[in-house]
């Protein structure tokens, strides 16, 4: 099955990759959105490199970043816009990319990006195509473990971690419109794969 | 890693010991709840010794039972009063059957019983056991074709085909009561495996 895995450089969306060969026969490649704020997905395609999985862009339309930064400018948090950002890529992506499954690495105990059940079997329906989020329900006692195992992985506070997810072209956008990113990011702490520990530890 | 699966020899159950043998390196026994209302965990049985699965039983509280038809009675409909039974079962289950994880048939689109994440972290932590509920992530575009190529699966009206799942207990229970169980379950379609049709199809 053709499957394209959303991809940020993190563990979550490496280790999908390899889940998954493990479950379904699939062929995959990975895709890092961008909405050309910024050149972070460079950062994922290294990560891809590293661990030898194909690897392409995904250009999406700053439209739906600009209605995102809107929506956490006016919540004052970012949770429900980056939810409501993932969302949005989904659909334009499968509008686009012609793949019988779209996976992420949503994992269970993530807050977001977390798309509702509603919204899942609508996009499935509407687009021919099955999401599949194949870490919702492995509790994090187990995939922490295994993760680090399997990958060399770097840790760190956000803004010296440099990933290819949402939160960096969200804080981009948010700065040239001369908002505070941390404001509305709490801080946190960020990871990268850079590389395989030992591949065959799952 | 010592593994429980709750079982009733439906087909996501059944699928959950597959699926877990193919990602984790773990020691799968089924457990088959029962309150003692009624003998329909031999159904589970018969399934778990036609898959070749390692079958045991496991005898709960009547009072749990008792409880969640009161809820059910109280609400007019099962949903809440079924996913109340089943959060209460693993908390019992946990604290007598010492596992490094407790596993289940849940879907992503199932209604009842799921667990809510608040839960799941709080018995994880309460017990020092991992909750895993793999199918969770997997859209049921992908989750049918490969039951129904694994198995040999008879589908029927919820009275006809004889599961070892709650609702047969709760509608045991409410009879006793003198309740007509119809008034709170809609009527459904079950199903229950009764053999493998193609073993390697997964």
């Amino acid at each position: 099955m053709e499957t394209a895995v959303l991809f940020s450089g993190g563990k979550d969306s490496s280790f999908v990759n390899i889940f998954l060969k493990k479950i379904l026969p699939c062929n995959i490649i990975n895709y890092t959105v961008t909405f050309g704020v910024n050149s972070n997905w460079k950062y994922a395609e290294e990560t891809a490199k590293a661990l030898e999985f194909p690897f392409k862009l995904f250009l999406a339309d700053l439209e739906i970043l600009e209605r995102s930064v809107d929506r956490i400018e006016k919540d004052g948090f970012a949770n429900d816009g980056i939810t409501f950002l993932h969302k949005a890529v989904i659909e334009t992506f499968v509008q686009e990319i012609n793949v019988d499954i779209v996976a992420d690495g949503t994992r269970r105990d993530d807050r977001s990006p977390k798309l509702d059940l509603a919204d899942m079997r609508r996009i499935e329906d509407m687009y021919d195509v099955s999401y599949v989020a194949p870490l919702m329900g492995i509790s994090y006692r187990i995939l922490k473990p295994i993760c680090f195992s399997l990958f060399t992985i770097k840790e760190g506070p956000t803004d010296l971690i440099k990933k290819s997810d949402y939160e960096s072209e969200i804080k981009g956008l948010m700065e040239k419109r001369g908002l505070n990113p941390n404001d509305f990011f709490p801080k946190h702490s960020q990871s990268r794969v850079i590389g395989y520990r030992d591949r065959d530890a799952f």
